[in-house]
């Protein structure tokens, strides 16, 4: 077995023998010498053969890239001259003695060095060669450290890890689940867990007062954007708890991961901010806080306006917003017109604006302003001068959703995110418990069913449901929701009084969560908890775009594995067992 | 939030106000005095209401067995003579001052203290009363505890955890796969891992040099015995290792884990054992050795024999063996009646038996003996008197397996096995490679077809496989097979003629373990790994009888969830977007 890395040896090693294992990255000869740069998890070391011993001399000139060898030899300091001080082991080599051909390697379908210009589904069907580039490496290592982090934390203090089924039954958190028909049960399905959020209720309800895991989830989705139909969540519950104390946890944990990653404490508590305000300052309610650009309402400046498009829209309830853009004086007519159509294509009727220099407004709206209005809005803006202000206008929660993709796209653009190692963590709280579905026809809950509404409201839930409140908190970090929770509901009475006004059927009930309503009569204790999006998290604390560059063996957008060819066609045999057969097939 | 576990109260608390929350586990009206033994996970502690505040004490008159409750109160010792020893908080109590009903709790199915004569349906169908019993929080503590040293065990040793896919492709490990139908690419299936063995393998050709995970497998087997659709196993591999560094690893963990439960360490290296050994000694590959009775070949003395059956048998190339029991000779005849007719339900012809006492052998067989037979017997068996002899003849190792049921069913009603926290540890090595399979009419490969061969014995892999013995190794502990690994081929064309000795067609080597060849082609490592049992391991440990024990949430023999009632049937859309019907439902 190996005792030292390659990439581990250093100036101390100098005069030993040692006995290396690594694949070839690379091979020049020079000088009648053969040098190898020799590779394993840790590094790269130069492993040095010379003419003297003809017959490793010979078997040395057969290694290509990538062969797999084991070498015994010495180490010792490199010539005066020949020091690589971009490596970690650059100021030593190892003259080698004996040479062992592990393995050899066909022909490269890219190069483990240079990989820039292969396409992502090439990578993953030679996942294992990927998988050599250090950065890819550095990646899965950092992974595999915070699991670690994270998993310490919570036992240190007093959570259990328990492992919560795979084969469960259908969870109702709104996405579609992954069926697995069972052979014993024929006509019945499992389902892959969207999330263990019943088990972890149940577990509560069992006393185990503080539970976690870190647990694969599933949901069969369409995969657009930066979704995996399997992803890992870190996931925990509490009993006896306030919000407030879910959320200390939460913070610490952050705390203890990122300060490993970045070596700075992060500060604590987080900012805590009204969905509401998120709604109206920042158009979301994942803001990024790295930048400024805040929505600002204007609605009230405008009350009396005779510019007919403002004046329709205040009649119609709606609310005028804008956001400033210092030294947006510049914006060309193009640039001006580009933002114009992307609201557009979000869905928004596009965007009024107006530059403002030496006191002065410009734009052709400007005419339908009167001064009193025009002084308003530069004192309200408090503008300086060179600025540019984009409005928008109508239904508030629309107008200021639209702003707030304009914001984000402000910000890439004029390149407003400075520090990529800034971490801007924020709490969203007091969100609506409900939410009217137009599709549905019916309010539908905002997070899960079992989220504990605001104990001050409960009595107008039946008559004013929309303005309850929820005891609902997600965890943001530079516009990315990185994982929410609540405090969920232990009161059986309260929990159907919910149930009814989603209007879920008495026979849906029971089906899906007659259990939960069973545990709730057996003495449940007051619990609430949180989950957070571990992919996410990794792929944000090493910069990378997606997540499917933070998991082992990721799947592409059509939930293929390239490397096994996942999902396949099955057996015959194997399909009558379950009796099952498909439609168009026969 | 909570700060002391009512289990945690003790002396030093005394004069302290203090809150607690939990159930009410029992409660005694003595004297005008209210008294509860409010439980949480930690234990009970007596808490105490006094008639002076009539408001509280009304209150606490309602409250219920396993009402959920917060009190405030101070902690004051318990008066002379009232002390209660047998548990930790025993010394002290707390006078209430206020009280909070949290939860009512409605009419049991059953006591949590006195569960004894509950069926284990109805415990796992209300999982979450059965959990407060304090032996089953136990178990899970342990458990998590576990799960907490063997990861801290291998991070400490230099293994990444990396989490493989749950969603992949039917693996070749013998047992049927759990399918899940694919939306997206319809008539196509993804397989949930009976083990993550050929990732873990990938990994390793991708250099990650030492792997780890504590993961889910699952396996569609008729439930029979103690199996559970899902369990859980903790996984490892190593690149550039002998059979010696694996099982060192792994007799390092264990030695960690035990020495956690039982506060003793173990003795390493364990003993290795050869299969052929095992087989013959103990008539089986995972042998109990916590006790004696080992199997004795005695062929030898019988070549010449003129008793018909032995006769026969030995002519056939057959052996006889025997267990010999000391102090049997009070063996009644009904008793030895009993093990003939065990061994003929076992698939045998039953036992020939002998008795010795005072130099002479008693059976209605001993006629049929020479006396230099019966002489070579007493010395080859050193029969001191006062025993009983078990005979098997036959194909030896039939026979022997046959002597090994004996064995155990002997130790288990001679009561054999004294100390319960006795474990002997051993590895099984020196496999056969193949055996052959008359139900498929071919060899098969003994573990899995990844399995490296003894590198000595490479000559005679296509002349004569079934001598071929194999680099997998089995870790057994008191009769029970904890777990087993292999050295793994690299070498591709290895395994290609591997495949090929075992007729799997060309067409299902590219489809199944195309993505495996095309690894092993690319500078794959020599490598191997193991797997244990997790639950087995934690039953062992906590001294239960069933996996279904140590399991939060366990699944029947019919791999129902009683909690749950997964699995259920589904909705007819989620069918139709599979594209899936039943054969038989149209």
């Amino acid at each position: 077995m190996k005792q030292f890395y390659c990439g581990q040896l250093d100036k101390t090693f100098v005069g030993r023998e040692i006995t290396l294992f690594g694949w070839v990255h690379s091979r020049r000869d020079h000088g009648g010498v053969i040098f190898i740069d020799l590779r394993d998890r840790e590094g790269i070391v130069q492993v040095v053969f010379q003419p003297e011993d003809k017959s490793l001399f010979e078997k040395a000139e057969k290694l290509r890239n990538e062969f797999v060898i084991k070498v015994v030899g010495y180490v010792r300091e490199r010539p005066l001259g020949t020091e690589n001080k971009k490596i970690y082991t650059g100021e030593i080599e190892v003259i080698v003695k004996e040479l062992e051909i592990l393995n050899s390697c066909s022909i490269l379908p890219f190069d483990i060095s240079e990989y820039t210009d292969v396409s992502e589904e090439l990578r993953l069907k030679y996942r294992y060669l990927d998988i050599r580039r250090d950065a890819v490496y550095k990646v899965l290592k950092l992974r595999s450290d915070l699991l670690s982090i994270t998993r310490n934390f919570f036992v240190k203090n007093g959570f259990l890890e328990i492992e919560t089924p795979m084969l469960t039954k259908s969870t109702p958190e709104g996405a579609r689940d992954f069926l697995v028909p069972s052979r014993l049960n024929k006509g019945t399905f499992y389902a892959l867990p969207q999330s263990p959020q019943l088990f972890k209720q149940i577990l509560m309800v069992g006393g185990i007062d503080k539970y976690f895991q870190v647990v694969r989830c599933f949901r069969d989705e369409d995969l657009r954007a930066d979704r995996q139909p399997e992803f890992t969540q870190i996931d925990f519950e509490m009993s006896f708890v306030e919000q407030q104390d879910v959320m200390s946890i939460t913070e610490n944990l952050l705390c203890d991961i990122f300060e490993y990653v970045t070596g700075k404490r992060i500060e604590i508590p987080f900012l805590r901010m009204d969905y509401e305000e998120a709604i109206s300052k920042y158009g979301t309610d994942k803001p990024d806080l790295r930048y400024g650009l805040e929505i600002v309402n204007v609605t009230s400046i405008f009350l009396d306006t005779q510019f007919k498009v403002f004046r329709s829209i205040i009649d119609n309830k709606g609310s005028i917003n804008v956001i400033v853009i210092p030294e947006g004086y510049i914006f060309s007519r193009q640039q001006i017109d580009d933002y114009i159509s992307f609201v557009q294509s979000c869905g928004g009727n596009g965007l009024a604006w107006m530059k403002y220099k030496e006191n002065k407004f410009e734009s052709n709206i400007v005419k339908f302003f009167s001064e009193l209005e025009l002084n308003s809005l530069k004192e309200k803006l408090k503008l300086v001068g060179n600025e540019i202000i984009f409005f928008s206008a109508g239904e508030h929660r629309k107008s200021c959703e639209l702003l707030g993709l304009v914001r984000q796209r402000l910000a890439k653009e004029l390149g407003l995110i400075k520090d990529k190692n800034e971490y801007k963590f924020l709490w969203i709280i007091n969100f609506p418990l409900f939410e009217y579905s137009d599709e549905e026809k019916k309010i539908v809950s905002v997070h899960h069913p079992f989220t504990m509404p605001n104990y001050k409201q409960l009595d107008i839930l039946e008559t004013k449901p929309l303005e309850v409140k929820s005891c609902a908190y997600d965890i943001v970090l530079n516009g990315v929701e990185l994982g929410g929770g609540s405090i969920r509901i232990h009161d059986l009475q309260l929990q159907k009084k919910i149930f009814s006004l989603l209007k879920i059927s008495s026979e849906d009930i029971e089906n899906r969560f007659g259990f939960l309503l069973d545990a709730l009569s057996f003495g449940a204790p007051p619990h609430g908890g949180l989950a957070i999006g571990f992919d996410r998290m990794v792929a944000i604390l090493t910069g990378n775009e997606s997540i499917r560059d933070v998991i082992s063996f990721p799947k592409t957008q059509k939930g293929i594995c390239m490397l096994s060819g996942a999902p396949s066609e099955v057996d015959k045999k194997q399909l009558i067992e379950l009796g099952l057969m498909f439609k168009d097939k026969k």
